[in-house]
């Protein structure tokens, strides 16, 4: 188990180093050392049991598809985040003023420092997903919104049945202009063959 | 209350006619006369208080997102549908045998009809998206899976700051390859404009 712990610390630091010195990389300094830090407070390598929480390799198609998916990425990230911040103790008055207040107020420190991390890596990645990631996260609003509809209430079913028809044609619409728009790819590329 | 109804009934007939008669519609005569049968059946005007399930203009922005948001429709809809047949009373051989076996055997025969045409449609709503929206499907699946995560969950917390450095870096290096073909796109389109 011990060796176990050994290895796969071995492995996250190189990977964590190599992202490090990577020429072009996106990931600043700052950002590298506050996960370092985070990581060292966390002690995650307790928890670690070969199933990773986005299993890898994590995206394979078009360039939009994988732009809606990171979006989504980004944005669990988000929120995540948020629940980590929320689980930290803040620091009350009253514990100060307590007997045990020396003891509180190291622990207040050490909460209010990974508090400032978690902060800054939220903050880096809101900046990407606002920056970049904008119509994705429109898209994913919307479809979050259909995962909101009552699929049990029987007025929802009722008027939904009233909407269908549009929607039908509009969707077969839609995907009638994508699979002719591909034909038309395809026969531009064909006539680019020389002739033999 | 009863002109609201009236005009309400006119308008969805003409909604629905337009899309029966107009050139070239890929709702079928059938389809179009089973949507009508349910919705005499469901006596959905009751119900209508003007708020729609999936409100106009459905969708704007590029095909790719509409062709997701689209799939997003289908899927609810076959999931919606499913629901709506899971209500419909099933006809059971002790309530037939008892002494009210005429109406109940109506109810049965009614319930069955209704069976068949929710099944046909949700047929037709499942062919569409087997057969056009297969890509868009996969990437909803991976959305819902990303949806699932408990982010309350310590242990997937910290599995999941292990893993944000390489997201992040791909998620930057992926904006950045988007940013900078339409880059490209723009300089292309400047390099065809005629000289003045």
């Amino acid at each position: 188990m011990a060796a176990w712990r050994l290895t796969l610390s071995v492995c996250v630091c190189v990977s964590l180093c190599v992202s490090e010195v990577r020429g072009g990389s996106y990931v600043s300094a700052k950002m590298n050392q506050t996960i370092h830090s985070l990581l060292r407070r966390y002690k995650t390598q307790e928890v670690f049991n070969g199933k990773p929480v986005f299993p890898r390799p994590f995206m394979t198609g078009k360039t939009e598809t994988k732009m809606v998916l990171m979006g989504g990425v980004l944005q669990t990230y988000d929120t995540l985040i948020g629940r980590m911040l929320d689980r930290l103790p803040t620091s009350s008055p009253d514990v100060q003023q307590s007997e045990s207040a020396v003891a509180s107020d190291a622990v207040a420190l050490g909460s209010s420092s990974m508090r400032n991390e978690l902060t800054y890596i939220r903050g880096k990645i809101q900046e990407l997903k606002n920056i970049h990631f904008k119509e994705q996260e429109k898209l994913l609003q919307r479809l979050q919104d259909l995962g909101q509809i009552q699929m049990d209430n029987q007025v929802i079913q009722h008027k939904a049945l009233w909407e269908l028809l549009p929607l039908y044609e509009e969707a077969s619409e839609l995907s009638n202009s994508v699979m002719m728009r591909r034909r038309r790819r395809r026969q531009t590329k064909g006539l680019k063959l020389p002739y033999p």
